[in-house]
């Protein structure tokens, strides 16, 4: 089971037009998946099963400390065609390789497919593994919304699920660790001539929504200097957001910065760019981005009466996260004030530093002989790593693209990487 | 049939939560809407007519030289009760009088409703009175589509039109005058201490499209440094519209403004500040608006690949507009390639300057003794005024909001606008 034609057989499903994918949870491109996912299980003779939050698991054996391998399927909006396929992908093709080659492990090998990754419909990423793991409540889950204003409960009964299934995992108890590989995200690989590396830590990070209101009135009969207009408070906010994300932080305090462990240094005046010890010098900024804004009432000649916007803001610590958003916040409430409008603030979701667990890492990376990287990302193995020991492989994307049609790997990487991902199985099991 | 009961006839129709109204072209509120105008003049026993284009007009009497009143029954999202519906109400209650009364015009009196003024759904304002006097082909206006991918011409055809019959109307032929009612737009009146006046000139004004394109990226994963954020650009250009749209224009050359033909003035060094000699002394500057832009992908945690923006911009005269479309334009430019992100820019629909009818004006200031004052907003009335002789008059709105559901005028000042359009009917009738 090549790794190449399982990729193969998904590459129309959610395609669009400008060659990018959308595959957003519950939609039919993702219902189409599990499908595909299920047929492909089947056919490698694995046990199929879902849970009540709609995470497909796939074992080969059952019983305790199971070894869990795989990523997810779905897509942000216009995203590529690797990001969660591929780890799917090559864990089926892994354990598609194991069994052909008689092994027989001394633990369950199991492969996920997590529900709803990316966040793109419900506005909350990992809600899989978030309610797997009881790190989100079903209750809390349920009554997340999408643009269309269908509920996440809606939007399973409408596909035939029970949303009063929702909620903690069982199966989850028989997991003695994970691992999830996935295509890189950012360029750290490339420089570093390897094809597949071993992640660190994923930075905190969390979504933020930004409500301006001001007073919607007619585009050509208002005079400039009687608008209250939250357009032009939410454009400086922009220019705001990428001027503190840019520069070194004020006021993060001392660092409480991710540490890889291998490389103990000192915590005060820490320069922007730092060390890892034993991945490429680098920098090491701190990231904000709004990437989705909705405009009320929406009209070429009307002012609008409110603009919301929502916020993606990551750094490398707690602190220096908190400072970015803190800052960002204040400047919005400054040019709200300066226009006569207002501006209401809420984080929609926050996920502190997570720390892949040092010994297997340790383990992997010797294993493979590759470097270790920090990912600004977040991924269903940082929700896990709070309850087991979790480890992520990064496939090389040569051009760092994610999120967007263009993100890519090539042929020999994409084999480099279930290369990998079947020693390290192999390793564990 | 008084203009209040009439506008609580339709008071719930296309009503949204907000205590808006979203009447858009050929949807089912301005279905229902047209239904009430017909039974409206049906009732008070006029002979309805709807052209190719959707414009209903109800008559009463038929033959050259009719006079037309009336103005629209859409709006824009989230829009307020009166734009458009307090002229056709009003037109309706001054026809009903004038029939109760028992007088007898001389000429033939008509009552329009004219198909999507606000150009909310299809992108051009004034669609009904443009395809009816030929100020664009039915082609081109056929061709236009909502945000949904429906064109006008499939939209017609849902709504049993056929969309063959667009295009000049020979009805028009029979009109030697037509004087539309509006609620003001702005707020000159309520300090001026006037219920009602009439219009001198329309501002040129110009709705463009603005295409933002960088390169989509992974929000968490991607170096605020090594991003083409097609955001950045856009909250740039908002900043600088508004900065140009506030001061005094550069390059724009000779004055050709708008002159309302009672206060001859020099063309140089023209203050900010001028006189319209029988209006109240104000400011006069231009207009720049960004109210409806749409993100691509649109996801919190992606950088977009593309965000689209339209720019509504007005000025005084036709120089000034160019010169601040030009400026914005520029600034836009070195924005987006100051991020590596590129901007194309095309104009949507322009519409030159238009001064009312002189004489017209002039006699209908004098009959009302009512204050004169231009308008930064665009009417059918002033499609219209390249065909024929055409006036407006605006009642009070004592907040000056408008496409707002805050849009308002006092019951007295609705019943001196009807008193108001029927003695201009009974002047001219």
């Amino acid at each position: 089971m090549d790794v190449s034609a399982l990729l193969a057989q998904i590459e129309a499903i959610g395609r669009t037009p400008s060659g990018g994918y959308t595959r957003t949870s519950w939609d039919a491109p993702t219902m189409e998946l599990r499908e595909w996912f299920a047929a492909t299980a089947t056919a490698l003779d694995l046990d199929l099963t879902e849970d009540g939050n709609g995470n497909q698991v796939a074992w080969w054996g059952r019983g305790p400390d199971a070894l869990l391998v795989g990523s997810h399927l779905d897509s942000v909006v216009e995203g590529g065609p690797l990001d969660g396929p591929l780890g799917v992908a090559s864990a089926l093709a892994a354990v598609g390789r194991l069994k052909a080659s008689g092994v027989q492990p001394t633990r369950p090998i199991a492969v996920a497919n997590f529900t709803d990754e990316e966040g793109a419909r419900f506005g909350v990423a990992c809600l899989g593994s978030r309610l797997a793991t009881g790190a989100i409540t079903p209750d809390a889950a349920l009554a997340l919304r999408d643009d269309t204003g269908t509920s996440l409960a809606e939007a399973m009964a409408a596909q035939g699920r029970d949303p009063r299934a929702a909620g903690p995992s069982a199966w989850l108890d028989e997991v003695g660790a994970y691992v999830e590989l996935h295509v890189e995200q950012g360029r750290w690989l490339a420089p570093a001539e390897a094809a597949v590396g071993v992640a660190t830590a994923i930075w905190p990070h969390g979504r933020y929504r930004f409500d301006f209101c001001g007073q919607g009135n007619h585009a050509g009969a208002t005079a400039m200097a009687d608008r209250r207009d939250p357009m032009l408070a939410y454009a400086a906010t922009v220019l705001a957001a990428r001027e503190l994300a840019s520069g070194p932080l004020e006021g993060s305090g001392p660092s409480q910065d991710v540490n890889d462990g291998d490389s103990p240094r000192g915590s005060a005046a820490r320069p922007a760019f730092v060390d890892d010890g034993d991945s490429p010098r680098r920098s090491r900024d701190a990231r904000a981005t709004f990437g989705r804004v909705q405009v009320r009432p929406g009209s070429t000649n009307s002012i609008p009466s409110r603009v919301t916007a929502w916020l993606d803001a990551r750094a490398e610590s707690t602190a220096e996260l908190d400072a970015l958003v803190r800052g960002i916040v204040a400047r919005a409430e400054a040019s709200a004030a300066a226009e006569g409008a207002t501006v209401e603030f809420r984080a929609e979701s926050t996920t502190g530093a997570v720390e892949f667990d040092h010994a297997l890492r340790h383990r992997l990376a010797a294993l493979l002989d590759a470097p270790v990287l920090p990912t600004g990302a977040g991924h269903d193995a940082g929700i896990l790593a709070a309850r087991l020991p979790t480890a992520m492989l990064f496939v090389r994307n040569p051009t760092g693209v994610s999120h967007a049609p263009e993100e890519s790997a090539t042929d020999e990487d994409i084999e480099a990487g279930v290369d990998a991902l079947t020693r390290v199985i192999e390793e564990l099991a």
